[in-house]
């Protein structure tokens, strides 16, 4: 049941090591992130966003992380000897990128560089943008946590955003909090204010609403769709790139070397890793609340004790300590 | 993220036991049916379908199955020896049901008698209907397999019904291959021919997209929503009572008691049974095809070959041999 002639403005953006990354301290394989590439170009989708690229002279702490975490041009053209038609992209955060390592775009593996940022720290992604676009990128924003802005306070950033030379803006549902009805109401706002730009979406599954807050947005003529294989990603994971890519139905599209990257992958990294829908995952997401505190929970000796988690968030006494 | 003004309309049908059966053969326990009943009740929810309502006589070769298959007022009032706020329902199918069995509602447990039926059927349902209408029972006709119905033929069912006593008619997407359009449209045509019935909805979950399916049957007015307790019904399973508890957010609903429920019973279950997104019930839904072959795919040796499974279900010469 689908219906395909409204889908060709989208193009998806496969998240799989990069938020799945926040899953498994990106220990993936060469072998898998090879696996991926192969799969994503055989089944149409348009970016595979292949890791972050932010310095680990910026980040400690993460010296123990893969080399996803930290994505270097030499070792990702050992990776990716030759490539096709899937375009890389990388993720960077404010304060976190050292322009030094950013190649121009004529000499780097990557086509897109996307900048995660708060609403609150809107010029300084704008920065990065300008640097990124000068040295050939394509380039997008993806203003976090959304559902804790305040409206002056989004209206502003969007303002300031609509005059950067970025390509799209993104509307993220951070805390996999927001419904359908949510995300007509704020790309509806994004596009009232950014009518220079187009717009991507990224969500989480926190309510299993990830594929249906996406479909929204394709109806809404927004442009690029985040998306994980087997839904990988940060807690509840993100929306589903084989369910996303059966119902858009795009004629360049296939499903089947998806369906054979779960099979070779996913199904035994799931039994060694936790994504998906548990229960502490969704009862951040529909308190509004970052998952940190159900990832602790899950983490711990009570990870099964769902109404003493609960009865932490919802009991002001013991939440607000 | 709620719309509570909006929902004052709705009523949740839990179908843990009913749909949930299919997954372990009724093999419930009466402790966990008395849990489940208290969790419900306790969290608001209005009905819960106990079981089926056939006659062991007219469904040979289920004698090894639960005392849910096969619903017995004596039994039933052993179980829940006082009953509360929620409701009973039952579950029959055509053909199978004993007129007998039917106490009047007065010397009965049960409180609602569904019946499901194929659009082919509409005549023998409404004669079930009829029936139960005259021993004081609320109704609904529930059709089947809406996505491989023709236009003409669900317009005549649609039209018999309509003059019939029945007091709900459910929009059912048996094979979870419908999503938010698609049921926007089919709720629209039953409102076009049902002008003086209420409706309710049956979502299942290959897609993921069975929250977001009833969501849109809220909004568009529907009045009775399915669900199972940690989303468990046949393959794929239901659209979770906790999400949609969560969502609807009437003042009389408590997530509370269900997440306990969840942790006392369902994780351990779930571990045992399997329900949920599987990728040949995701292969299933997209291809609008009843789960029968994904479940037997999951019974067998090669229940994680999703290629070869994938390949046998599209490629004709093999399918349709």
């Amino acid at each position: 049941m689908t219906a395909q002639s409204k889908n060709r403005h989208c193009q998806i953006v496969d998240c799989t090591i990069r938020d799945g990354g926040l899953v498994n301290n990106w220990d993936f394989s060469v072998e898998f992130v090879q696996d991926l590439y192969e799969s994503l170009n055989e089944a149409g989708v348009e970016y595979i966003e292949i890791g972050y690229k932010n310095s680990p002279r910026l980040l400690k702490g993460s010296e123990d992380a893969g080399p996803w975490r930290f994505l270097n041009d030499d070792f990702l053209r050992k990776v990716i000897p030759e490539k096709k038609r899937t375009k890389l992209s990388a993720l960077v955060d404010i304060g976190r990128v050292d322009p030094d390592d950013i190649l121009p775009r004529s000499e780097s593996m990557l086509d897109l560089i996307r900048v995660a940022c708060y609403a609150r720290d809107t010029e300084k992604a704008i920065e990065l943008v300008n640097l990124f676009h000068e040295r050939g990128y394509e380039t997008t924003i993806n203003i976090m946590a959304l559902s804790n802005v305040m409206d002056n306070e989004l209206i502003e950033a969007l303002t300031l955003i609509n005059e950067s030379p970025v390509d799209y803006v993104y509307v993220v549902d951070s805390y996999g909090s927001l419904d359908p009805d949510n995300f007509r109401y704020l790309i509806k706002k994004f596009q009232s204010v950014l009518k220079d730009k187009r717009l991507g979406v990224h969500t989480h599954n926190n309510m299993q609403l990830a594929l249906a807050n996406t479909l929204v947005a394709v109806e809404m003529g927004v442009e690029l769709l985040d998306s994980s294989v087997y839904g990988m990603g940060r807690a509840a994971g993100n929306c589903h790139t084989e369910l996303l890519l059966a119902k858009l139905a795009k004629p360049e599209y296939s499903l089947r070397p998806l369906l054979g990257m779960i099979e070779k992958h996913m199904v035994t990294l799931r039994e060694k890793e936790e994504w998906g829908y548990l229960i502490p995952y969704m009862v951040t997401g529909v308190l509004d609340e970052h998952p940190r505190s159900a990832m602790a929970w899950r983490a711990s000796d009570e990870k099964d004790e769902y109404l003493k988690f609960y009865d932490k968030l919802t009991t002001p006494e013991v939440f607000h300590k």
